[in-house]
């Protein structure tokens, strides 16, 4: 992309073509805060599962603002005005919805800067960049923040049925590989409309609504809570844990991961996003593979478990396990790998993961009707599984090293 | 393909490939009753609303005919024994399993032979096939009968979860891009065991089996109840009616469609298919188009209206409409037309369809789970919706000329 | 469809979805001689050799206008200024520029109507549609027959790289699943521009345009001119021309077929089109239906062989075989038989067919350099084989019953 | 993956599946080495230019595994005998025929380790798994040197039309949605023959050999050579190469990278495996990123370059510019940077690259006729392009940093 060619055009494996559609937005594609996003994946260490997942937050990014921009082009042919300033507002507000993501994204996401979300540092970002670019993200800022009278534009690009989720369960689903998960966001996206000042979805695109909750339900179980993946994701948290616990000032990392283990960052929010825009991936692997040969033997074991995948065994369970049996697997776990009971801690625990395909508690996804009239999409007629779709799933996980945990399947 | 080259290798647009698995089958393939099929529409008139859905049984027959196979080769990698008799008998059952199919598929199927179905019909072409193959589709009918001992091979091509399902769904989401749809048929069969003489599923494939449920709800939703091909088909329906009741001699039509409309059909069963496999969708087209001159002015409109796409108008009703409502649109349509009260009531009537998604008074899915407890998917943890799946959906249709029916939409 | 909205989408499994861009195309797409070409295949008998190339002329057109508006969307974004009107003349041109096709496309074009081309047809169709629209085709009709000052309009839908040929490599390739013909129409459209009045081609286009060519090329040699398609297609036309040598007015056949067996066409062109419009695949196939009963037994034989799928044998020669060896090749035909020769000539003959991907004795394809430049795409730089593929290459095919011709392959 | 389970299944968004074949794969797969290839990026910094191409070497090595997996799947239908020792040779080979590629892979290939190239490292780890395996991999690398006597073995790994091409030409399409390159890797498989001991075509696969060529052109020119990518590719040499120069033992850098840039590399073979199967993308990234505060201008501005997408301006030239103006850019960026003329010449420099899409002067690819004739396909009837495709094609390609190089298109 070069400075004199603003309109550029991306290739994207999954919608062909995605074009820039003005020079600010080709500016903030350029900053550096943006370009840090090709080195944050998407999908943690998904990849270690499916192997194909290697696809970043940058294109992620790029994928919901080609959405947004056609869910613009359709309600516009639909009559729903929307001006040039709130199109371009709309953009940079998804381009830059996640760009507070650090390594790893959703694996490591509230614990790198303890305390503060990556909604709250993206947010940071944001405001940062409107100064930089004096003031010209101020609508995009407010939209972001459903500060903007207007909210159908916030809901656009965050509800239960926006541009955002569009992207990532096509883009992880085309990733991954599951096929499960597809959903043609293009076609749920022409259905979209604008009433009550919402985003609502035409009568007819029912069956499309009830096939994009239960693609999203698939997902969660298939790629985003796959035991496998949880598996080596807690393994990264603890490894970032232990890390700072036995953090020495001599200890060997790269320089821009350092104040993250040994918690020596700046307070003032300024500093703390120069800080935290330095950091990405790459930073937390070489971190890694230089303590596979620290001499803490459980920062060692944790970090060669990752680096060769001898990942941790799981079990589901269907209620949580009592505190007699994971005590034991974790005197066995010292026993066997010459840790103490604390430090075996770190590699016995338990999860307890939920999701529920739709939430009518956050905002609710309306059906408009010919007559004007809006139904929440669980309560149309026929969703009977849509209703129950509402309900949330809870399932436990237990994690030990393999040695001590039986292999079962499923 | 030659007579010499019995190994062929078929283009398909969706799996990429067929390949013949035996002589036997080749030759099958190359008879007369088989290539008829060639003329027969998958899915009847569904083209007038989605006109990229023109493929033929024939495309289905060898469709389901691959997935068979694959499925042999997967089950047998699991160690389930399959002879090689029992492998051909399987590629002889399925794709002879749709034999009996008249013009339209589905749209006419248990009105062009009176009293007899498709079923039946496919099950007369089958034993008068083994006659002319000598026997050698002995084992073929048995299975497709199921009366052979080991059952699990009748569920692999007709069951809730078969490779009927799996080809249908797959290839007519293929042809009318309604996505909704996909399911990964050959995802789905690398799942598939054999426990208790049953065809089941891992239980990993949880999610893949309620993906498949979801689909095929939708497809039903979404293409073969959609309102405007169910308004095309019943006009058919209603043209096959009226023709009959105005037969003359006289009557100008192709040859092989007059004892269908006259009646005169042979009571000999072997007869009968032969006059019944001369038939495909060209001659009730080729008839059609001579009744659109036809003096009967009933049967001249509905021709009219079938090839110039006129269709009747339909309304979806929450319930049956009252009689009274009917009885005025059957006078608004008499009067608008020109028709007699009895002639009107071919353009004005109710229909009420139903579809499951998941029959559990049918067969039943079963997951296979690692310690060998086979589980209805329906019970499975965490299936609340495809519980929801297994009631029974259903709809009122109101059918009218546009003229009397005012329009909405939904 | 309803008349009430004229806005319709349609779906296309191979765009997603096509919006009908005006009432004006929405009332052309309902007009009975537009729904006509739902009945006519766009590959012929293709389907004998690829079962799932049914697709037909009605979706092609639909496909080449939503390719042209796309076009013209991308062009205005290039600030190429295209009027309203412009648009939606392009758009009915488009539409209309194939509605001359009479049953089975190409495989009967110059014989269905003696000496008159379906382009001939298809402008009388558009003329007489435009006295039915009051003149609001005039300017569809201008571009359609380059008359129009603007003739890069022209070029968009007929040139060398136009949105007809772009339509039915991509849309034949998916149908009949020859992925060796897959051109990505799309991004091609995204590169055109104008320059001195005609469409070029970006010049990073380049390969894009050589992958367009060589794709061309391809689709040619393995579905519109292979052998097995051939052999079906010159078996249709004998059956016509020998239905046309032993017609008699007893003859059973489809009343819209009658006039085109037997010659009695109606001189004036306005009758000629309504008998042309009543005219469809199903007539065509029907009548084949009838004869192969007929008492003419080289008759009966030709169709029989269509119907039942007992093609010609073809073997592809070097170079024009001998009269000698054609002429021994009648006499064994005749024998085995029991044809005189002059019938026996009907089953043995040859064809010469020729193609080159590019021609630049027609209309070339151009490069646009950003100086402003335009090349010749066959002499830019690197393009030898582009050049290469300029020179026309003929193959010779004998054609004649397996029986007396020894079966070879390739 | 479990050591309990050894017949794993690995989903792959291109082939579906890929079945790991045996035990000692499987091993293969566990192992250190080859898990080292999940952090090794497939197509180096081509994710700069195209935002999906993240895919990995292991990835790829699985695909090809895949490929020639179904390749002697096919070929033993064929009757051509390949016993079970030499399908799990085959499968070794192919899976570890690029396990010595270094981070980035063909970016820095002959730099990392001087004077040792990509495939003598390969043959190393090769080797040295064989002795930790005892021997079993013995056959693989026989196969794998060309010193097997069924040489056809070694063709389906490594020649002009082997599953390393076809699956990285398939894979690298669909990962950066150059739809140019799209081959039909499993159709062209099922088209593969023995003859004389080579890998051959059947006669009948032509047109698919021929756009298999003209797919690897066409990504040559749009993928691998890109401009911008050779630009990003060439700014890591020179990394590496200021890196080298400037060293000194207190630079910052991850461990794993240190004896790759301070040249003290072991000379023992052994040794020096080791080191290199610790190294990877994340070191060298992590490396730069210490580098961008380096004390050195010309290193900290590489660096910055990289990292923040300021890459080096391109021009393509049609012949090498004089030394008179690469001097007069030296000393332009010189000036401009506040460099020495000598530090200049790491940013402004003329690479030539060249490409021929078939070298009859390696193995030729050969067509098998029906009577047992081999033809070269450049030789072949009617393949007047392919004989075009053989001739080299050079092109030139001046670097400079953007501020002294004025931007041209094309």
């Amino acid at each position: 992309m070069s400075a004199t060619n603003k309109h550029k055009i991306l290739n994207d494996p999954i919608y062909g073509f995605i074009t820039i559609p003005s020079p600010l937005i080709f500016d903030l594609l350029e900053h550096s805060y943006f370009q840090r996003l090709r080195r944050i994946s998407q999908l943690g260490l998904t990849y270690l599962v499916y192997p194909g997942a290697y696809h970043t937050r940058f294109h992620h990014a790029l994928g919901a603002m080609h959405l947004a921009m056609q869910a613009i082009y359709s309600l516009r042919q639909k009559e729903v005005a929307i001006s040039e300033e709130e199109q371009e507002a709309v953009a940079a507000a998804i381009l830059l919805h996640d760009i507070g993501h650090g390594p790893f994204s959703h694996a490591l996401e509230n614990e790198m800067v303890p305390g503060i979300s990556h909604e709250t540092l993206s947010e940071y970002f944001m405001a940062h960049l409107n100064e930089e670019f004096q003031g010209r993200l101020s609508l995009a800022l407010q939209i972001f923040r459903d500060e903007y009278p207007r909210r159908f534009l916030h809901q656009l690009i965050s509800s239960q049925l926006d541009v955002d989720r569009l992207d990532y369960l096509r883009r992880d689903c085309f990733y991954t590989g599951v096929s499960e998960g597809q959903v043609n966001a293009e076609r749920l996206i022409t259905m979209l409309h604008v009433a009550q000042d919402q985003i609502v979805v035409d009568a007819k695109g029912i069956y499309s609504v009830e096939k994009f909750l239960v693609a999203r339900r698939l997902m969660y179980w298939q790629v985003y809570l796959h035991k496998t993946v949880l598996s080596a994701e807690y393994l990264l948290l603890q490894i970032l844990r232990r890390a700072r616990e036995v953090y020495q000032p001599t200890m060997a990392m790269p320089s821009a991961l350092r104040p993250f283990i040994s918690g020596q960052l700046p307070p003032e929010r300024q500093e703390l996003i120069e800080h935290y825009a330095r950091l990405d991936d790459a930073d937390f692997m070489a971190g890694i593979k230089e303590w596979e040969q620290h001499e803490d033997a459980l920062l060692s074991n944790l970090c060669q478990r990752l680096l060769h995948r001898r990942l941790l065994g799981v079990q589901r369970l269907a209620s949580r396990p009592s505190k007699a049996r994971l005590e034991e697997l974790v005197q066995q776990t010292a026993l066997h790998l010459g840790l103490s009971s604390e430090e075996a801690r770190y590699l016995v625990f338990v999860q307890a993961v939920s999701n529920n395909a739709y939430d009518p508690r956050k905002d609710r996804i309306h059906l408009l009707y010919r007559d004007g009239k809006l139904i929440d999409i669980a309560e149309a007629a026929d969703q009977l599984n849509i209703s129950a779709l509402s309900k949330p799933v809870t399932k436990f996980f237990l994690f030990a090293p393999k040695a001590v945990l039986p292999q079962r399947r499923t």
